[in-house]
Parts: structure tokens; sequence; C-alpha cells
């Protein structure tokens, strides 16, 4: 059976040329360019509660890292750096040595198209657990907070949410999507495309910023308190995939809309003198890019239906101590 | 129940005011002194592996932050920021909420000690995993690496080996120490002490280093891969404690002693003509730093009994997925 040093050194020791070391000493050396701050970030992936336990190594090595440079976006900060901490089931390694090697291909695809380099992490035998600390850098006093909103800001979405959470839905038998909605929504679950460019060129326009992981309300919500205002947002000024709207009459889809979680789009605001310039970037882009409503003085987040109603919402996003 | 968000709030969340931002964003923002380096470990620690099911909380987050402030002591570094993710049992959050205070307590009576702070981490549902990231600062090029080891080099170790393992083997009905004993050797695995001053004062004094975390043959044969050396080491001049002389004639202590592991003292290489500045350090930090053999030109490691004959060693180390 492979030891850990055989498993790093044949899997995940790729060359990291602009850190000063790399992976092989007791830590990683780095150093960030004068003027930049750095953003750090860590997610913990767990079998059963974030993925299923056969999910497809590839995709699970993809979204590990995806999930990180996510939280990069949200920032405007450009992924740098990452260390890898992984607990694998003995019967794993002893038997299938193809899911390292294929989980790696997946980490490191992604990690190449971002320019990320692995500096460094962990091996160890456990219940399959994944942790990826993500460190980027970004310009001094320029990275994207959750305070920033003020009153007047637009509310602005990219992409379109839900389909994670409705493919997620389906595979748990708790809505039955058609063949072709299921294969439209299944990459926004597996293989989420973080939004670093797009986060990256907020710089200077948006105020606030978050990722939505845990589902719009709630971290919308994140940024509402943060920034101590209130919001009203307009549910169909919500942008849907044509997927997501074939089951908008399920409150299921509605709920998988508003506070699914696992979007991995940007929630931003932004003063409304910049909606032109964000006209242009979702053109240059290539992501749609949204406004869902405004940012008010009075706390609380109220959504309006179609005829202007104050909706009733139950969900508010996903908890991982309440969530079943 | 705990929400995570009231976990994170009410049990990780301190100032950190030498951060940027700390947590409550997507990423936390932090930047390092002009002049330095940044240095990046991390570890997990996986409930049945690296500790007992009921382990005692308080020591558990001592030890998870223990044993990356080690990491930065074997490379000259001041710890500074740390980032930790738990996976958490739902029966643990359900029924004892005095666990996770308990430790943070531990975690942060270590942390407070070393002025680390805490900036960011994770918190999800699933079997208990605990995951350190630390990053600390290093005046640039001076880091104290694995690789620079040179023929003629003193072989040091600092404090006294072989005593967590040895209270493990107890604990584990290997061995059966006497009370004083178990008692005098449980700290070593509950509660190392983190070599981190001494690091900080080997910069310019050592010419390599690394924390012997997986027992002295194990991670002395990394400094002498790393630097394409050699070594040969001398059996009785391994400093032990006085409950670890009494058990030497059991070959599971002698095994405790060489490959037993989380030692987490520092075993370092410095050139012959710093042995009087080392003397010196060793007398003002109070903790006993013993020459235990050379570096030499010849690749290998040759470790040498009381009557100089080379031993025939057979456990070379902990590794996590070849030991039972």
């Amino acid at each position: 059976m492979l030891s850990e040093f055989d498993i790093i050194r044949r899997y995940f020791t790729r060359p990291a040329p602009s850190a000063i070391l790399g992976i092989g000493d007791d830590a990683a050396l780095i150093q960030s360019a004068p003027g930049m701050e750095l953003a750090v970030s860590t997610d913990m992936l767990v079998c059963g509660r974030h993925f299923f336990p056969d999910a497809e190594p590839r995709k699970l090595g993809y979204k590990s890292l995806a999930v990180n440079l996510s939280d990069m976006a949200a920032m405007g900060a450009r992924p740098r750096w990452a260390t890898l901490s992984l607990a694998l089931p003995e019967p794993l390694v002893r038997t299938d040595e193809k899911w390292l090697e294929i989980f790696a291909q997946g980490f490191f695809s992604l990690a190449q198209t971002y320019e990320v380099e692995l500096i460094g992490g962990d091996t160890t035998q456990g219940p399959l657990n994944i942790c990826v600390t993500i460190i980027g850098e970004v310009e001094a006093g320029k990275a994207l907070r959750r305070s920033g909103a003020r009153p007047g800001d637009d509310i602005w979405i990219s992409g379109h949410l839900g389909d994670a959470a409705l493919a997620l839905a389906h595979v748990l038998g708790r809505i039955n999507l058609q063949p072709e909605d299921i294969e439209a929504c299944l990459p926004a679950l597996d293989t989420p495309a973080p939004r670093v460019a797009l986060g990256r060129r907020l710089i200077g326009i948006a105020h606030s910023a978050i990722d939505i992981s845990d589902g719009l309300l709630a971290d919308l919500d994140h940024i509402l308190k943060c920034s101590r205002v209130g919001a009203i947002i307009r549910m169909d000024e919500i942008n849907c995939s044509a997927s997501m709207k074939r089951y908008l009459s399920h409150p299921l889809a509605i709920n998988c809309l508003l506070a699914g979680g696992d979007d991995y789009e940007l929630c931003f605001t932004a003063p409304q003198s910049t909606r032109q310039r964000i006209g242009i970037l979702s053109r240059e882009q290539n992501i749609p890019l949204t406004r869902v409503g405004i940012i008010g003085e009075k706390e609380g987040l109220v959504v309006l239906d179609a005829d202007g109603n104050p909706m009733q919402l139950e969900a508010r996003g996903y908890d991982h101590f309440r969530a079943e």
C-alpha cells in the first residue's frame, strides 16, 4: 500500500515556481508582492455531507478547490497558493490508487486554469475529509468586503441561481427533473465556475460582495448585517436558467433559488452610477449580471413577489447543523 | 442546537488586531512586514488516529495548534495567524456544548502564549476532524530548511525524545509504566511544548532543522535526503527522560525513542564552530540541547550502539497508512 509520502510525492507534488519553497519542508515559504495584502480562506468538505460517498474523484478534486476560489472571487483577490489536507479511508488507498490520481487531476486542472500553486498539505488516514486553505493577493485596502454596502446601492447577482440545489434535490429524490434539465443543472452542482476574473474586475466598482454558497437570502443577509443596512429584492428579477423556470411552480424550486446554496455566484452591491460599467463588464466577461434589488437604510431583508407583495419565506439558507 | 454561525461567534471569534480583517468575511486579510517571508503549514488531526474519541477537549484544542506551532519552530518562523476547520459529530454539538467551549479554551490558551491570531476557518458536521493552517513570518532568505545540512555539521536535538510514544504505548496496553512514569510522560503526549523561541534563535546558527513528529530516525532522514548527505548518530547520546531510562531494556522503549513520533522537539544541524553559542542558547532558553551525531558525505543513516556497533533497526518512523 502507498505510504503517505508516496501519496504526496506521486500525486500532489507539482512545481510551485512562484513560491520561495513549495511542498517538502516543515512549511512552505511565500512572499507577497509590494502593496498587496493576502486574503486567506479555508473550506472543509466532508463525505456524506458535502458530497456523496461515490462522488466522482475528478469532480471532487475540482470542487474542493473551486469553493475556495469562490471565496477569493468574493474578496476581489487573485488566488495564488493553496494547501490541501486529506483524510483518506484505508480501503480507498489500499484498493483504488486510481481514485487519488483522478482526484489530483481534477484539483490540478482547476489550479492550472487559475495559476494556483499547491504549496503544502497533510495526508492521513480517516473518514474522507478534504480541507483546502487558499491564499490570494489583493491590492492593499481594495478588497471587497461584506461590510461596504450603502443605502441606494443596487444589489447584483452573477450568473443564475438555484440550479445546483435543484440538481441535488433531484438526486435526493425530492423533485423529479426531466433528463435534459438534469443534464443542464448537474454541472452547477459538480463543477461550479468560480467568478475569480469577475471579482478582480469589481474592485473599484462594488461597495460590497459575497459568494453565494449558502443561498442568496442567507448570504445577502451577511452583507446586510455586516453593513448594518436592509434590502428589498424582487423575486422575479432573480436570474433563472431555462430549467429552473420550468419548475418555479414547485415550492421546492423557489427554495432552491433563494436558499439552496452551492451556487458559487457572486452577490455584490454597487452605486447606481456604475450601472453602465457593470453592463460593459457583463458583456466583456460573458457572465449575466442582474440587478435584483436595492439596499435601504431600514434593516431587514424583504423579498417581493411578482405582484410587489412581500413573500413569507421559511428557509433562509443552508446550515450544517440544522439542515437535513 | 447551535448553528454553525453560533459556534463560530460564541467560541471562536476573538480579536485579531494584527490582521487587517479577521473572522467574518469570505476571507481574512493579512499583510506581512517588509523584508519578511511567510511560512505556511497545515496539519489535520483525525479522531481515532491522532487522538482517542474520549480525548479531553482542552488538551485537544491545545495540541491541534501545538503541532502546527512546531512546524513554525522548525522553520525558525514566528507564528502569526491560524485558520481552524472543524468537522464535528452532530451528537457532540447537540449534547455537549461544553466540549466546544473547553476545546476553544485549550486552543486559545496556547494561541495567546504565542500571540497567534485565529483569522478564519470552517465548521461543519462530520466525523471529528481538526485541520489547522498556520502562517508565520521569517526574515527573507533566513528560514531553516531541511536541505541545508553539510558534512561535518553536528546533529542536535532539543529536549528529550520518546516520552510521548512511551505514554501512548502504556495507554494502548503495550507496556506497563509505573504511575510516576505515566505522570511524567503523559504531558509530552497531551500538551507538547512547541520550540518556537528556540527555532527563532537558531536562525543564523543552524544549517538545517526539522521538527520531530514522526520519530527521530524518520525526520532526520528527511534532512539527510533533502541535503543529500548521510549521518552517524550514537544511541547513548540521545537525551532521555529519567522515566525513559528506566525502560530502555524494553525493545519497545528503544522504538519509542528512535521512531515513536509525537515528540515535537527540534532536530537541527549546525557547524561545529557554533557549539559554544548553542551551549549558551540552551542555558538561556532552559532547554536541553544535545549533540547526538554528525553529518557525513556518505548517504544513509547509521545508529551506533553503546559499544560503537551499528544497530539493526526495523521501524523507521510513523506512517499514517502503514502503522497499526
